[in-house]
């Protein structure tokens, strides 16, 4: 007989050392300050990849033809965050390591932080590319400096300085002013520097919530998918060294829109690592 | 202990004599074709508003440099139209003769025909600046000359004869033919008299139901929520002398960004009053 | 006393005889590969038509000068799809051959298949406008010759080579090889033959899910409903000779938008068959 | 080719008069004092009945065996509660004056109130059986005589004087002192004077919320179903002369069992009717 | 680094052959006649499961002290049935024919039929323990002889005679006529034959739609969930030689609850088959 | 002009001083393992409330005739588990020490630690009745000592030995080995001590989830609503020295009920704590 498992995202390898790419899901799931659930993001984005052709009409690549592995979810402790984030920055390093790339399915926006902490000591020089409708860059937020809402400022305390920030559309006046932000696809084309890493965040709520509503904290105003993939288009070719997907929470989107949308991010990242 | 309640609209001040804008509610939801709920719109916009920042990278303004107090909501009576009606036009007169500019939160639309009985008393020469899917210009519907599709029929009746209507997109025949429309941003500049006040009536269908499928009757093809925001740029700095945001029905998006939606429009309305 | 049902389309007329449209239900609901629910596609394109008015400010016709008649919902079979495609076929070769104009409400999109089947025997010259997210271009498809992921290339062996196809985001590499895309209205009016008869299959999912969650298969980065409108001013004036309305799942959109989105092409259509 | 609409209730006779049962839709949906929808409740039930067998293994009866007549609904106007009133009396009064009895179909429970001042001139000794949740004996509510908390204190005044409440677990102190209670079938079965006829109102909130949650005013604590089956059984074989079934909401209940439990409630009520 | 899975079972074993007990997912969904998404059962199970505890309160047992093994989900044909059915009962072969029980997760009811087949080959005078709320006694249903409506009528036709029916209460008055109903634990103590062995059917819908929404044709008046645990603990002990559980719609429970009764079962179902 | 708000829980007093009772909320919600959306619990509650009536039939008091203040809700902080513990259980003693009576509403169930070592400063002999599916007995989970399913523990660790556990079904072996269960109203009668004070936790997934989806941890099983209420009758004028009610998770719940069934739960544990 003839059973299968789709646990899995489609087109992965069933073997870790066949690939040059690691995905990993970080469910953290503990400073949303509105609404939460985005630790059910992994295998929300995982079952909607089913739904997916392999082959991008976009980038013109089909994952048959890329090695990736798909390793499952990390564990982390809900209530312990110190112990959280210290495993993500060391799944990092080891993924690092062993010199594949890692594609991080979050989890909140936190997550970005002991990833790029990890990444920083391989990719002295990388510039990240920061796709989000907030600024997070607040210092601190309800009395924490670890939050999703300061994750860019914490960033920054790494060493990171180059950032390319698009479609942020809320903030303090205080954090607007401190924002890079980039405003068209060639903006981002003149900005990065070829030369260098590239690390790509990407916050599902980058993207409008008319699409994507299944999101802790959803901000109208955003951009379109195709948008999303003129900004990717550009990406194309450079040295994309790691990327995460995060604040997915697919329990707030009853059609499973959200999920398919974050699938198809990834699958076009998926791409772009290949690349 | 420091225990709060969040219930009235965020940045709000405590006591009304400090406020230059009062804002208000108008759970009108009495002649509904299709579906209703609109009676939900004033507490859901004001906990959607706390999802929000206080500052607006639109506009360049923060909710914390705007006087306004949130006095609640204004107790209607389901069944008895004429009573409900007049205690809306009593509360308008009332807020305009102490000198501050009213923002209603409706229920239905039909809210706005007392809303502007009252306040053309006090500007004789306003000019409505009408958001809106749906012209609202028949003469009578179901069997009724007072009702959401009418009330802008009863407006003209008032005496006001200035509109500029934006975003219509269902109606009559005869309705089109009676439409004043403006179809951009500087078609809409262009159409206002900057020496005379202005009110703003914003039906939130006006927005595609993508964005917002929390209305009473949702119709394809409509604006974007940057799009409103350039209408709204034009707006800034003119005379606006009161407004009101009606037709939210949050039962009907689960997902809650049609909350999300009106409350981010409230916000840039209040900076549009303040101005 | 004045009782009605209202569960005919909008305007449709009480008598078959006077009538150049006949509308037709079929609720085929067999060969989906994810989620189904297409079988309650027809009766909630019905119902949302109440919502609408009947006069299109886009085509500038009202229903209430075109005769069509509404005959309810085909009689298919769960389980035997031959006896259901053989009902199709047979019920629009009636219809066809009585003079009027079939509009068929789906169901999935293989109904497509026996709808040309018997239209090609009285236009053997038809050309086909076909909107759709996906290829459908398959040879096969889960081990099955005849599926929704199939029906263009069934279609094709019929005999019928023109097609223009649009809003087309997702397939193998195989099928986008084989593709006949249409990227924008006037490609469509250069494609088109003016002489010839034309079929249009509207595939809901060529509109983006932030408008039209309620589909089998939602694939982001669609057509804006404005965007149909375009392309059908092109279509207006044509020697359209059918057309059906396919894959509308409505039980996955909670918010009833898809289906109040399905009912408004309907409308179009209506407009465009009776030209 | 056959092609069937599935509106009407399972099993209706398509001519009026071979029936000895009417039944009909009465949207009014006027005076809700928390949620609405009401207005959809009538429709709903149909569509739910095509889910049931027209055998009932409680009644042991087949609805093949009953000729009743499915009328559509009634026109009633949001915002003219007078209108709608006495249009649904008048209705009430043409379906008695012809010797059928009527089974309607809420919308909101005052409709009761006409209805029973139409029977009540061709029946009047009448007993009310009368399932709820809520006491409805409020003389005025929100400052309205006329409403579904009013509706009983409303009936009374018509003459009616003899109820069984069955399932009441809310009001104020004062409507319970007027209650007039019935706590078992047996209680019901001394209750009720078998010599004169029985009117049954029943107000769905009357189950518990876990079976049907789509109402306007749900309150834990009901009777399930079975209990209801009950009561029923104890009703069979006396002479029924008219029922109605209310405050079914159905957009409040995605998964549609509240639909179902109604129209199941509605399908056992035909057979004690035809009794 | 730590990273998981949990899409198999809880509590499920790493390797096959350790296994006395073989769980497989057979995602048929072909022939209902109302709703479907029958298909998400068996992974909807799966992911449920993991909110349980391993431990059973009711029969005092731990998934840890059971070997079995989850096989996945078999691969079916969407609008090929008899390729489906075949492929089923071939499975069911095979595992019999390895010495370990299936507990099979469907999909729809038919899926009995093909199990039965098979394994009455191996168990000549097994007894079917049939919870439902419907006969499933049609000798045919839509046209078709194959269907979820007849599952029970053909699973006589292999030779199968004694059935303990629990939890019926829709069907024709023929079904009715047809049916061998037991009552209470007590009675189906007495009914079954303690020498011969046991195979249980479990179609969700025997519990009342109140608990199990997510169906695909939910009917009132069910059992409790602590009435299931009744009937189960009569059957602890006995020689339970198989089992399935269908027609979970899990798309039709937004809550989930629906998924975690269908794991519950499953999990007192697992400690049956291990006695 | 007349406008209100009613954010606050129905009938409480305006000034605290006027109270014997102080209602708090804690939407502390940070140790889930499954689904959270806890702190959506306390305004859930009080909006849900006004749904209600203030007569409670089952005690047969009135909310007019008992003094209690509604606090609004508690500052906690999502990722700093420690500090929003501390204010919690600083919150209570503040209560306790000027003599009113905490009803507190999570939140998670870990706020019943802290309200308890608080309260046991005060009542060194308390008694706890505890409603809940789960034992909560675990001494840890998860890596953590500090969870929702320790909560019990930690409790006993306080110096806390006399529970009346009710409506558990959900453990593990050496969980059930430590509990300390009621299985019937007239069994908890017998074990608490008149003498002694008593506080009441009540986790909303003690009720069957049919009634109560809104919950982190649903599981099937449970307590009816009216069993609880008897219950409820046994404590009535005990001295209950304060109570909470946790665990509702309103998002999950889209028909609003288990919020209602929340309220109504809190508006009987106000006349316990006010006997």
């Amino acid at each position: 007989m003839k059973a299968v498992f789709n646990s899995r995202y489609i087109g992965s390898k069933e073997e870790e050392d066949l690939s040059g790419i690691t995905m990993l899901g970080c469910p953290l799931d503990a400073t949303s300050s509105f609404r939460g659930g985005s630790k059910f993001g992994p295998d929300s984005i995982r079952k909607a990849s089913w739904t997916l052709e392999t082959y991008s009409p976009y980038l013109k690549r089909d994952l048959g033809d890329i090695a990736f592995y798909d390793a499952g979810n990390l564990e982390v402790r809900p209530g312990d965050l110190r112990y959280s984030l210290d495993s993500i920055e060391e799944a990092v390093r080891e993924i690092a390591a062993q010199g594949t790339k890692p594609l991080l399915l979050g989890g909140e926006h936190l997550v970005t932080y002991p990833i790029l902490k990890a990444l920083h000591r391989f990719f002295l020089d990388v510039q990240v590319v920061h796709f989000d409708a907030h600024c997070d860059l607040r210092d601190e937020y309800e009395g924490q400096k670890l939050s999703h809402a300061t994750v860019m400022k914490r960033v920054k305390e790494v060493g990171i300085q180059d950032f390319s920030q698009i479609g942020i559309r809320s903030g303090t006046r205080q954090e607007f002013e401190e924002l890079l932000p980039v405003d068209s696809p060639a903006a981002l084309a003149t900005r990065l520097d070829l030369t260098r890493p590239v690390y790509i965040t990407f916050d599902m709520d980058v993207l409008d919530p008319s699409l994507v509503a299944g999101v802790t904290t959803p901000e109208p105003g955003g951009l379109m998918f195709n948008e999303v993939m003129e900004y990717f288009s550009v990406l194309m070719g450079m040295n994309i060294i790691g990327a995460d997907i995060v604040e997915l929470a697919p329990d707030y989107d009853m059609t499973f829109v959200s999920s398919v949308a974050a699938a198809k991010v990834a699958r076009e990242i998926l791409m772009l690592l290949h690349s």
